[in-house]
């Protein structure tokens, strides 16, 4: 049992919905109680957005403000970031099984496996390997990281388009942005793994696809912003590319009678390159851990910058 | 050049149908001869053993012959490996693409891949994840090792199953095959990468589909043979198991009409695991190693095992 006087109080909101987290602000040592009581508040309605404005409003004492995701778009847009108070998110919390989705597609169109779950006879011969490969990734933060890791087996030259030019373990080479042209002009595949923010909102435009190779393949496990729809619908359309594995879209979800749904050379999954059963124990894990550092002082982790935005 | 008085006399026969061969035999230094010259003969036709017999009836003083592909069951049904000569297959040539086209197969099927390839329409939130989980390989083999390498940035917990209790570098623990039942019992998925032999001929058959986990996945991506097809029809039909993903089936090519086509539970892809355009570059260099071998005096790679027939 935490001990009452020392133990943090913790309030998870909106009530109810997350028991498996309330377990983990216990497991930790943390103590249960109303918003107007609490010290970190974790909130769990990502469409919410006025729900917890208003919570922090009523409960000015409040120091922390906890996330459950990745992407944080929605909260940055209304400025909540910006209160003065520590913002933490799921940052990092889902890259492995992101990263692991990302394979799963960019494997699935090189092998042409969408063609063959909807054939119903035995056919051609045909698909090509990631071995020995090029693989340009957008984006260098935790999606990335795992995917390097998840990588290593595979004798991949990875190229990582980022704007810290550090170098990653696993990558060949880190560029900047504005080499973006160059770094997918030779790649089998170029692979999102962004955030999504002004700069990088359509950043897949006609003039990349144009400069990708006409057997290259697209995947999107970031956010379906930073592809102009459009314009990779044509792409696809007159061969531009080989194809695209979108987990993300714009709009989403998407709706039916979309071209995207129509055409071979595209796979889409509703969002599921980290799914509840995939995430419910990395982010109570994170959750108890934060909880930890809190007590004991500890810088937290997937802290928000607020004026990135994520 | 070679040196026509040292190089080594090679045969590649049928003749005139793989260039990259002759050019394999050529840059090892080797001497392209008619086989009643040759010391080595390199066999390029799967299907013909009878040709390979009759030219090795003809040509007495052929001392290797060197075949293609990493299964030679139908070379061993024939009884050509007791003669005394030396044999080299292409084991191990096409370990890393058969490896991956199983990994691609399995997160395929965990990720619900094939029901997103036939999806009009944004689908529901499911999807598990290989990270973590629990994996039992039948097979201890080259292709085995390739996956244990690849897996190595998915932690995940590999059971081997082979024959040498030998431990393997990635993998958990390896049992001896008479430990299969209790290795696939709690697997999330069970790969198969065997040579087939009388004894794993048939060893996927109703049993062990049972002791398998209904929400388990099968993988083959070894021949078709070693599961007993009218069993996986079965165990998928009612749910013995979650799904499976085959590379190979039996009978193969599987039939127009096949209860396997319709099944959404199963994965077909049509013997690509190792596609020509993926092969092509990995045999030539197999070739071009074992002239230089055979040249130096060195023993050869990938040699057969007259006894065990592969």
């Amino acid at each position: 049992m935490a001990d009452p006087s020392t133990a943090l109080p913790v309030a998870v909101r909106p009530a109810g919905t997350r028991s498996h987290l309330q377990d983990a602000v216990r497991e930790a040592g943390g103590r249960l109680v109303d918003p107007d009581e609490a010290r970190m508040v974790v909130w769990t309605d990502v469409s919410d957005t006025e729900g917890l404005r208003q919570l922090l409003v009523d409960a000015p004492q409040v120091e922390v403000v906890q996330l459950l995701w990745a992407g944080v778009e929605s909260f940055a847009a209304e400025g909540l970031f910006d209160d003065g108070r520590t913002w933490a998110c799921g940052k990092g919390v889902y890259a492995d099984p992101v990263a692991e989705h990302a394979i799963a597609m960019l494997l699935a169109l090189m092998r042409d496996l969408p063609a063959r779950a909807r054939a119903t006879s035995w056919g051609p011969q045909w698909g090509t390997s990631l071995i020995g490969g090029r693989l340009t990734v957008l984006g260098g933060g935790g999606i990335t990281e795992s995917l390097l890791g998840q990588l290593a087996g595979f004798d991949v030259d990875v190229t990582v388009v980022r704007r810290s030019a550090a170098p990653m373990e696993g990558a060949a080479r880190v560029v900047s942005p504005d080499a973006t042209l160059e770094a997918i002009g030779d790649a089998d595949a170029v692979v999102l793994a962004l955030a999504l923010t002004d700069e990088t909102r359509g950043v897949i435009d006609a003039e990349v696809l144009a400069a990708m190779r006409d057997d290259a393949w697209l995947v999107n496990v970031a956010r379906g912003p930073h592809v102009v729809t459009d314009d990779l619908v044509t792409a696809l359309r007159d061969g531009v590319i080989a194809g695209a594995a979108l987990d993300v879209t714009d709009p989403e979800p998407l709706p039916d009678g979309h071209p995207l749904w129509t055409l071979e050379n595209c796979l889409i999954t509703p969002h599921t390159a980290n799914t509840e059963a995939m995430a419910v124990p990395l982010i109570a894990a994170r959750v108890r851990a934060n909880v930890q550092r809190m007590t004991a002082g500890e810088p937290l982790i997937g802290l928000i910058d607020a004026e990135l935005g994520y």
